[in-house]
């Protein structure tokens, strides 16, 4: 099949880039140094490739996540870095299970759910989930009282991510990781669980790194000068094109839009080309050469985990040839 | 069922500010004036409610969206308010379809696949499809000529439905529309189509209007003084909460992020609270009021319609009660 096969939008994984991603992590951060995060793919297909790749253990955002991954033969040690307050879903599943705790609460909704094993999730420093590192402790001394294992502990410097300033991002990723290791020290286990893609190479302070963006990579990962390729595009159509007319530069439209691309980090880009706007399926751009009716074009996505959430599938591509189409199989909740 | 029972995030729909916003339409729109289009919905149930309020005629925006329409009944009069070029699906369908094209290759394209009714997409000020006034008749008299019924023109001025000032919002109107009658005098045909919710009741010109999120409304719709109610929200479970510390204030966390929630018009809004940012999964927010961990918010998106298409299903309530499940199942391309 060819990818003018293809109805549009239609999402496109270059095969080479994401082989080589995958590989190239996997050489930085083999076995389980690397719990592969699957919300930025949402795919199983994609994620046994992972698998193969060394990675035993994956790292979820949502219950549906977990049964997927599970469902699909790959529950060996899936780690759910997320508070749920329900969670007897998980504790139904055939797979081995850990979940994020941070307050009294969830704990005891893991208990009440069937779940077996914790990790205890610190706040260090983005304002989100975690415990305060000074209380992580007393929080797992009541999780063992309460007889669940507890594996360790997880946090997430997730406002470090983008960080333009290397040498920055790397000095204040020790500082949230000694909050992170002061936990630990209380709290015990043999599991330190932190990172992603943006600090993969600088967090040398956890025994995993949960980095999921590696594989397919955005515009804005793209932009914080890592070593990862971009795999991920939208493949659209030029379906109007008008010509300039007096002052006003020509423009075209290609279908693709607010319902295909996610777009927090802000508009898509169209390689050589200016883009205006995007509306609910369709992208304005003023192209960098002249395009007609019928043209296909690749987009850029600025943010790929929402952008592969409003997907059905994704196509993997070599050139114009299409290798093999994967389910994006763990959306929804 | 009660709304304690969802899985969260749930779309949730206020039963009687759907009705209301139906009904009130139906009464300035009635029957045929009101083109409702279901590109803000996605629901074929919900697309029910408004056939049943008069409304025979629907506007898409996708292929997938007339072919749900199609195959739930709702098939009399389907307009694809949109360019494409490959129409083969629509013209396999049992329904009565239109189809918009702004070119001799999406003419083409309808000729090709089997459609027999086109309406000529004239550009009425927004940079996106739509031929130029002066030769849409051309385009027109080459569509007859090539077998097509021509019913008439339409042209959509999207840049001014959310302009603050109605008076300006009127006068544009008024501009936008001199164009399309202009076009409209060179093509024939009984339909001029266009209008949405912001100019529902401004645009006088247009025999029918193509409204779509009056019905479930936004805050950026809310915003721009229209008399609808908001009748969509999103449930979300408070996972997480981190009381203040020093000068740093207390946070909250939600269960409802970046893939659940349409970001291109900005963050939702959380009555009484005030936003910090959203993440794929999570809501960071300072809460008006003390917060535990397991309460339920009602989180508003700030644009609706790509908020919906993330969604499989919407659950109709009064209060906390669920009195229906609706399938989003107009989702995709």
């Amino acid at each position: 099949m060819n990818t003018t096969d293809l109805t549009t939008p239609a999402l496109l994984v270059d095969a080479d880039a994401l082989e080589a991603n995958i590989a190239d992590m996997a050489a930085a951060l083999p076995g389980p140094r690397l719990r592969p995060h699957v919300k930025a793919h949402k795919s199983t297909a994609l994620a046994a490739r992972q698998a193969a790749a060394s990675h035993p253990g994956f790292t979820c955002a949502t219950i549906r996540e977990v049964e997927g991954m599970a469902a699909a033969g790959l529950g060996e040690d899936l780690l759910l870095a997320n508070e749920v307050l329900d969670a007897r879903r998980l504790g139904a599943l055939d797979a081995r299970v850990t979940v994020a705790i941070d307050s009294p609460q969830t704990l005891a909704a893991a208990v009440a759910g069937g779940v077996r094993e914790v990790l205890v999730d610190v706040n260090v420093g983005l304002p989100r989930c975690g415990i305060a590192p000074s209380v992580a402790g007393a929080l797992a001394d009541r999780a063992r009282a309460a007889g669940l294992t507890v594996r360790g502990v997880m946090g997430y410097e997730g406002h470090l991510m983008m960080l333009d300033d290397v040498a920055e991002r790397a000095r204040l990723t020790e500082e949230c990781m000694a909050r992170l290791l002061a936990a630990h020290a209380d709290v015990g286990g043999d599991i330190v669980s932190g990172g992603g893609t943006g600090t993969y190479a600088l967090n040398t302070w956890v025994t995993e790194v949960q980095a999921g963006s590696y594989a397919l990579m955005d515009t804005a990962y793209t932009a914080a000068g890592l070593p990862f390729r971009q795999a991920l595009s939208v493949l659209a159509t030029v379906v109007s094109v008008t010509a300039p007319s007096g002052e006003m530069p020509g423009w075209a439209v290609a279908d693709v839009g607010l319902k295909a691309l996610g777009m927090d980090h802000g508009n898509p880009t169209v390689p050589g080309a200016q883009v205006w706007f995007c509306s609910d399926e369709h992208l304005t751009f003023a192209p960098g050469e002249p395009l007609v009716v019928g043209d296909r074009i690749r987009v850029l996505p600025a943010h790929v985990d929402p952008t592969v959430a409003m997907h059905e599938r994704m196509h993997v591509v070599r050139g114009e040839h299409v290798l093999d189409t994967w389910s994006v199989d763990l959306r929804g909740w």
